[in-house]
């Protein structure tokens, strides 16, 4: 039999046993089977891993047909589900409540949707980040939940305040705002090389709706410590591409210098290992 | 100023040179600058690495339109020319035509075409791969060449003869008739574990066009002996993928693990090394 | 409130009612959406349309993906059940298990799939037309069965037996086969002028699944009487299309020899007829 | 042999030559290849048209990848050029950056970017139409034409200021900012019932470029006066699309309430001109 497709479970099914739920980024169906073959409990379908994956920065220049393509095409190839990040929402309340029918529509069962301005660039480069007005981000997420349709659908609110400098309190009175305006969870991001500003987040947020992390620029401090203080789901960004990038760097160099691909074979996966990724023999069978 | 897209030299062009052509698999436009980073003079967008990349066999099951896209995402990253992968040709002769028409508009200068029968079978597989008569696969060469427009575009013949177990005789002959039929170069593909049935076959090739080969199962056959043997291009087909798989493996299972990503922080590359692939640098010197 | 989006109600829970199903074809949402406010219980998502909208033949030269973009988006757009033609399945088994779970993840319900070879070639085109064996084809039926995951999925075996000239035996063989390895229901097509080889059909069909007729080229038939002769679906498959050639024909031919677009203004729909197919109003009120 | 595809001749080379340039709008390659039929020199690809086929409000709900997919076939079937309707650019200058590199890879060599804010609402709306800062649209016009590659692409500034209510002086202030900042042309739109806006706004340009005009709502003011007043191209945007409604509408209900589509076969194009349009002969002489 072909490999069952679609997700089995849903953010908010996971969320509601109670445990912690942590996440990776990726940004192909392959990288995401590999994510739940590793034990992670949900896929980040990370907009800065997919226009990575194209060379364009991560400043809202693919489009919403463009990341919703790469995460449905993750979602088909998993039973955990994907959390796809949509930055801003691909623009103004309209463009939020046709973000969520399409999402819907293709199998996606949460959506992390951002407070800042659209068009948006990446939270780690250098510049400035142009909030949303809380008014405006809630009128987006109060959209967002009245344009699903199933019950599963789970809008996650990211503030960008700590990024954008604006301090602790701001964050939790936009949380909180968030929270209020119907967001299933909030998103609190930090660049900060620890984790201050989110255990100052979290030992003032009230808990009403889940709290996610993402600890890029804090990476020591580890999930059971940020469960432990309050986080209900951790997302590893972005590790898998970078390793990747490493990792077939080094390669391509060695057999670009060595001219021959010999020394490389016996430290790369098999192609019986790419088979076995691709379900080959369940499709074989097909055929049988 | 943006890097440039777009092809700046084509095969036809690299080829004209004399000099050896080496290729790597890729199959994310990230994937292809990687390649061209390395120094090779081409990029292969592999079939198996794009269907493999969506959990899926190389069998046909994506479509032209899945298969062109990443194509041609490839090559408006890259200024070294893709070689695209095109199986069957996606049908019979009018499918044909209609792939070149397509991929000619997409920028692609450079098609390898084989002469299986629709829909394929990844070659590795260990299963029969019925072949397309010699009449017939010279119609789709004739199609293919009188369907380019520019002078640029490059038809590569490939025969699936020893894969299929028929022998070097057979290889040459339907070369020669693949040659004859106006394809630009021929690729002859085997599975053994060592080069000798492409050196017999090149030591009685009489060069009327280019002949290219993929040393996937006979790695220890280095690209210059290749080149003395009387090889044009070495396409190193998917080690690239293969080195991605590993090393994304191994940092998932990681931090999955350890309950947190500092140990691979050290190994892995660091974001900015993503946003010098993503040429932020340029980009944000448009909103200077 | 935005118009709720996907299908209501199935093909399947329509036939159940045992009342006549009508379709008519379409190549976009909007005609789509046209065919529904006429009062049509289904919508049939031609390939004829499809491909002829791209100035291409009906020839397997789109791809699944673009045949799919375009059934889904028709779905998204209506409440009655798109009936996805999907020509040979797009090549052999694994395709059509592909094709299966592909359409079904996007919303669609209903597809008719046929017993020519790929690639095909329309069937009104006079040319001959290469049956599949029927063990090959009920192999084809039964695999698209096996693939889908919903209880409503309906699969349509199409034969062009009579297209092909084999006759009224050889069709109601082979759709006694295809009823036999699990299809939902059988399409007979026919390219007669009057309805004749049809109710040949019928009178000797055992009815264990219902039958589907497209009297493109028998139009005097009505469908009631379609219906009383045991026909369960009659296609109207391709005549909104060529309404549709036929006006804007006239309509730019007229503007462009009169020197504006006087004339044709009081003829033609006005903007606000396009606002409402658009249901302006209930995204304005998003924003109020 | 196919007929050839794409632009032979571009929008800049028409112009050159100093005569009247007439588009009309459309949204499959279908009904370009009619505009170009009927006699137009150039096709309109509107954003209204486009999305009005998917159901959808003109407001920026599409994306680019989507109005570039249309506005690419378009371009691939017909030799005469099509203008693209880009909207606003799709956000801020790198987004303008990136839409001219892929509409140019795409083989687009035109494109009309307006004046409004992203998102943007379709211009016959009765709301609110916010208009960016003249020093903002400036640089975005910059951009573009600093992205462009080849000589012979296009870039048509579209001022929204008569339609925001902002008279005649505002919009030929826009007109020669724009035209100073690298535009090759201006589009100046009016929604008034007759031509005056146009006309006194053509009475005072200085012609440093050529002018662009779209007569919805004026359209008993014909091409050859318009020429005569100084407008050098008239796009007859969505005639075309009203009239498909209207015939479309007539023709499927005539088919349901009659029971069968006899009626109607006389008066819509027969199956053989859509053969025809299909360049149907042409492809089977591939396969002969």
């Amino acid at each position: 039999m072909l490999a069952q497709r679609g997700t089995r479970t849903s953010l908010r099914k996971l969320l509601a046993a109670g445990t912690l739920v942590r996440a990776a980024g990726a940004h192909t169906a392959l990288g995401a089977s590999l994510v739940e073959e590793a034990g992670f409990e949900a896929v980040w379908a990370s907009s800065f891993e997919t226009s990575a994956a194209r060379c364009l920065p991560d400043a809202s220049l693919l489009t919403m047909t463009e990341y919703l393509e790469v995460a449905a095409q993750m979602q088909a190839a998993c039973s955990i589900p994907v959390i796809a990040d949509v930055d801003t929402g691909y623009g103004g309340v309209m463009n939020v409540a046709h973000m969520v029918r399409e999402y819907e529509a293709a199998g996606i069962t949460a959506v992390a949707m951002e407070d800042k301005v659209f068009p948006k660039m990446n939270s780690f480069v250098a510049t400035s980040h142009t909030l949303l007005s809380v008014p405006d981000f809630q009128e987006k997420l109060r959209t967002a939940k009245n344009a699903q349709t199933g019950e599963d659908f789970f809008v996650i609110a990211r503030t960008e305040a700590l990024i954008d400098g604006l301090g602790t309190d701001e964050a939790l009175a936009r949380c909180h705002a968030y929270a209020d305006a119907g967001a299933d969870a909030v998103l609190v991001h930090s660049k900060r090389k620890t984790e201050e500003q989110i255990t100052d987040f979290l030992s003032q947020w009230d808990q009403r709706v889940p709290v996610v992390i993402v600890p890029t620029t804090y990476p020591k401090w580890g999930a059971n410590e940020a469960h432990c203080a309050g986080a209900s789901v951790v997302i590893y960004a972005n590790q898998a591409l970078r390793a990747s990038v490493g990792a077939v760097r080094e390669t391509l160099r060695s057999i670009y210098l060595k001219g021959s691909s010999k020394s490389v074979e016996e430290t790369i996966a098999p192609v019986s290992d790419l088979f076995a990724l691709q379900n080959l023999d369940s499709w074989m069978e097909l055929d049988a």
